[in-house]
C-alpha cells in the first residue's frame, strides 16, 4: 500500500500522529506481547481481597484486580502490504494440497526414515524425535484422530518479465503462531487508512480470523475424540511473551464450551498419566487434544521433557501435531520434496495437486556434507538472495479420521 | 454474583487461575490504562524506517512499529455484581428525566446565579467558570446546538424491610468517563463465569456499549452543526492514563468518518481562533464539536487555559458540555435540587418526572458555613454512612437544538 504514497512518507509530523493512533489501536485490539522483563503472569500478588457488606447484609469477599502487569504491542507495519489477489487465491487453493502432502508424509514411515537417516546421525534433536516416532510405531499407535494446523510462509518472487510469483519459504507443522494476533491487525490497518481519509482503501482490507479457524480445527478433533468432559491440553512454555496469540484460540474454544488447560512439559512429567486404554489424564482430568505451543526447538527439551513428550505421544489423545507430522515439517523433508519425481511418489494419481504444489517451490538446498550440500553453499555465496516481502497466511485446520 | 458462591472464594488455587485468565482477557479486550511511569505516547522514537526493495523494483520506506510502550489493565472486579433488574430499569427510565433537568438548569441563568452565589464567594474555580458563563451570556450565545453526555452514579440503599432502593450519588455533566472501558468488561466477566462452567450465568450478563452511545451523541451534534469537513476537537490532558477509554469513542466516530483531533488547552491558546461568525478553527481546521476530557478540576487551569476555555465557549461550536451545563453539575446545584419544591419550579407541569427523580435522591447536604451546613456536619459525624456497592450506568447522549 505504501508504494505510490511516497509523499505520505515525507510528512514526518503526519507519520508520527499515524503511529500514535496505530499503536493505541493495536493495544486496544489486543495485538499484544508480554514484555521481556515480565514474561509470566504467574505472580498472583495482584489479587486484593476486599471485605464489604452486601445488599442483603452478609459480609463477603470481593476480589478486585488492580496491580500492575505491563504488556506492550507486537511489532507491526504501519501500512498494510499490497498482495496481488491472484497470488492470494493461489495460496488459498494450494493449502489443501500442502495439508494432504504433510499428511501423506507423516504416514509414510519408510520415506521419513530414509529421508532423515543422514540428519539423525548429526542432529540430536531430530534423532530424539525420531526415536519417539519409532517407539510409538513399534507399540502401535493409540491415537485414532489426527489434527494438523499448518502455516505456509510465502514470498513474492519478481520474475524477469516484472510479474510476481508466489514462492513458499517453509511450512510450519508445529506451533504455527500469530494466527491470534493476525486476527486483530486488519482493524489496525483499517484505522490507519481511515485516519488518512482513505476509506475506500480501508474497506478493501480483508478480514482475517485464523484464530477462529484454528479453534474450529481443535474443536472438531475434540468432538471426534468424543468425551464431553475432556479438556484441551495446551503445552506452554514457562516464559511465553506471545501468550495473547494463544489466548485468542483459547477464547474461541471457551466460547464453544471447550476448556483449555495450560501446562508445561514439567507438569506433564509430574501429574500426567495414561490409563490402561492409554487415555491421557492431567490432574485427574481426561485430555482429548494436546496442542503443542512448545517442543519445537532443542532448547525446549530436558531429559525429563523428552519423557513427557513420549508419554503424550503414546496416549490416544489427539496430538496437534503427532510426532510424525512434526518430522514431516523438518527442513530436510521439505528439501527432499523438491527433488524431481518425489511429489508423484507421495501423491500418486494426483497430477493436478502435484502441479499446484510444484509451482510454489522456491528451491530448498541441502546443506548436508557431501556433493549436493557443497554445491548449494557455493551457489549461495556466489548469488545471495535479495531481501523480499514475506507475508504470511494461515492454513486452515485439517482433520483425518482413521 | 459472588454472594452465595462462598466456596469459590475459599479455593485459592482456583481464584489465582481465574485471576490470570481474567487479567489476560481484560488486556486482550482493551480494558487498558497507561502506566503511571509512562502516561504519554508522545515519544515517537518507536518509528523505525526500513528501506526495502518492493515487488516492482523501486525502493521504498517501510515504517515498522516495534519499540516498547507499556500499558497495564484498568482495575476491575473479578466477578460481576448482581443488580436487581427492577433497579436497572428504574435507572434507565429516570435518565431522560435527569438529562432534561440538567438541561433546564443550564438554561436557567437566574437559578444558577442565585444557587451558586455563596459558592462563588469562597471557591475560585466555580467563580472562574461563572465569570465565563456571564461573559458569554452578555455577548450573546453563538452556539445553537447543545450536547450533554451525563453519567449518573448510583448506590443501592438497604431499606429497613430488607429491600433495595436505587439512590443517586451524583451526576457528572463533564468528562464522564469509563464508557469506553465499560464496553469491554462484559466480555471479561463472561469469560470468568465460562471458565467456571457457569455458562447460563455468563449468558445473562448484559452487553453494554456506552462508547457507541456516547459517539452517536457526538455524531448527531456534528451532523447538526452541518459542516462536512469540520472536526471534533477532544480537549485532552497532557498526561492521560485513561486514553483508551477515550480512544474507544474516537474509534466509533472514525468508523462514521468523523475525525477527532486531540489537543490540549495550551494548543488552543496557541493555534485556536474564531472567525467573524465565531466559528472555531484549530490549525486551520473548522471544529464542529468540542468534547472536554479536561477542564473539570481547578488544577487543570492555568491563566492561559482560562483564556482558551473562554475562546471555546464564545465559539459557535457545540461544546460538550457548554459551561452552563458544567455549572449545572456542581455539588451545590445538586444539593439545591433536593430542596423541597425546587424540582417543581424547574420542571413545571411534569409531576411524574419530578416523582421519578425524587425517588432516587439520597439526600445531599450543604457544607456551607451557616445554620444548614453546621447541621449537616453534625449529623454526618453522629451517623457516618456505611460503605456500599456503587455500580455505574452511562446516561445516553442528549441533544437540544435551539
Amino acid at each position: 500500500m505504501a508504494t505510490g504514497w511516497g509523499s505520505l512518507l515525507q510528512d514526518e509530523q503526519q507519520l508520527e500522529e499515524l503511529a500514535r493512533q496505530a499503536v493505541d489501536r493495536a493495544l486496544a485490539e489486543g495485538v499484544l506481547l508480554r514484555t521481556s522483563q515480565e514474561p509470566s503472569s504467574s505472580d498472583v500478588s495482584f489479587i486484593l481481597m476486599h471485605r464489604i457488606p452486601s445488599v442483603n447484609g452478609s459480609q463477603f469477599s470481593f476480589p478486585l484486580l488492580m496491580a500492575i502487569l505491563v504488556v506492550s504491542y507486537a511489532p507491526f507495519t504501519l501500512f498494510p502490504s499490497l498482495v496481488p489477489s491472484a497470488l492470494l487465491e493461489q495460496a488459498y487453493a494450494v493449502q489443501m494440497d500442502f495439508n494432504l502432502l504433510v499428511d501423506a508424509v507423516s504416514q509414510n514411515a519408510a520415506f521419513l526414515e530414509q529421508t532423515l537417516s543422514s540428519t539423525i546421525k548429526r542432529d540430536n534433536f531430530t534423532a530424539h524425535l525420531f526415536d519417539i516416532h519409532k517407539q510409538v510405531l513399534k507399540e502401535g499407535i493409540a491415537q485414532t484422530v489426527f489434527l494438523g494446523l499448518n502455516r505456509s510462509d510465502y514470498m513474492f518472487q519478481r520474475n524477469a518479465d516484472g510479474s510476481a510469483a508466489l514462492k513458499q519459504i517453509e511450512i510450519n507443522t508445529i506451533s504455527a503462531s500469530f494466527g491470534g494476533l493476525a486476527s486483530r491487525t486488519p482493524a489496525v490497518h483499517r484505522h490507519v487508512l481511515n485516519v488518512l481519509g482513505k476509506t475506500k482503501e480501508a474497506a478493501k482490507i480483508l478480514s482475517n480470523n485464523p484464530s477462529k479457524g484454528l479453534a474450529m480445527g481443535i474443536a472438531k478433533a475434540w468432538e471426534l475424540y468424543g468425551s464431553a468432559n475432556a479438556r484441551v491440553l495446551l503445552i506452554a512454555q514457562e516464559k511465553e511473551r506471545n501468550i495473547f496469540d494463544q489466548r485468542a484460540i483459547e477464547n474461541e474454544l471457551l466460547a464453544r464450551n471447550i476448556h483449555v488447560i495450560r501446562r508445561k512439559f514439567e507438569d506433564v512429567s509430574e501429574k500426567g498419566s495414561l490409563d490402561q486404554d492409554r487415555r491421557l489424564f492431567m490432574d485427574d482430568q481426561e485430555v482429548a487434544v494436546v496442542y503443542f505451543r512448545d517442543g519445537y526447538m532443542p532448547s525446549h527439551y530436558s531429559l525429563q521433557n523428552w519423557g513427557a513428550r513420549l508419554l503424550l505421544e503414546r496416549s490416544c489423545a489427539v496430538k496437534c501435531p503427532d510426532i510424525a507430522t512434526q518430522l514431516a515439517g523438518t527442513k530436510k523433508v521439505q528439501q527432499e520434496l523438491s527433488r524431481s519425481g518425489m511429489l508423484e511418489v507421495l501423491l500418486p494419481g494426483q497430477p493436478e495437486a502435484v502441479a499446484r504444489l510444484r509451482a510454489t517451490f522456491a528451491g530448498l538446498y541441502s546443506l548436508d556434507m557431501g556433493e549436493e550440500g557443497d554445491q548449494a553453499i557455493t551457489e549461495a555465496i556466489a548469488a545471495p538472495s535479495c531481501f523480499v516481502l514475506k507475508p504470511q497466511r494461515e492454513g486452515g485446520g485439517r482433520e483425518r479420521h482413521l
